[in-house]
């Protein structure tokens, strides 16, 4: 058993191509002996957005705060705290900020 | 891509032994096309938990609203939001909720 609060983990700017102005903590993963899924909260300020990318494992997103859009082959779409967001392996996406106010989401992954 | 708003997810009360006025709704899981982790939202009722068990699977907790008590082996622990638990597989462990206000908690499972 490990508890972690998110006051106390990390917070990483995203340095990866196609990002700005992201910033990472894990607050359940390796380090705390989870070897099969890692929880990642991300912040995105306003202005500021993920890749749109793919790659081949999938992401269960809940919207944490503030608002955002999502890209995806079919258009965007708004989505607000309340919204959980399944992305399939190997779909493109993206997660944009265009408004005034942070945007945070929870993002699970398989461990790669 | 699928997003589900947790409004729009259905409320499911939980009936296994050793449960005690626990609600369960899945807004990411099968039927999303999530095929190897799923992403639950519990809500337990002042008095309730969950059970004194282990499983071979582990649990990646993430408190979202309410106050409860974590019990593991090596004791109690209240735990607040904000708090993320990873509990281990085969790890005994119990969700409890003894205060005036309903916990809500997301707990990502690996599919079974």
């Amino acid at each position: 058993m490990k508890i972690n609060n998110i006051k106390n983990v990390k917070k990483e700017k995203v340095l990866d191509e196609g990002v700005k102005d992201v910033e990472k903590q894990i607050p359940i993963g390796i380090a705390e002996g989870s070897n099969r899924i890692i929880m990642r909260l991300f912040t995105v300020k306003p202005g500021g957005h993920s890749p749109l990318h793919t790659h081949d494992y999938e992401h269960l997103v809940k919207v944490e705060s503030g608002k955002g859009i999502v890209v995806f082959s079919g258009g965007e779409r708004e989505i607000n705290v309340g919204d959980f967001v399944y992305v399939e392996p190997n779909e493109i996406h993206q997660f944009k900020n265009p408004f005034d106010e942070e945007l945070k989401f929870i993002c699970v992954i398989p461990k790669r």
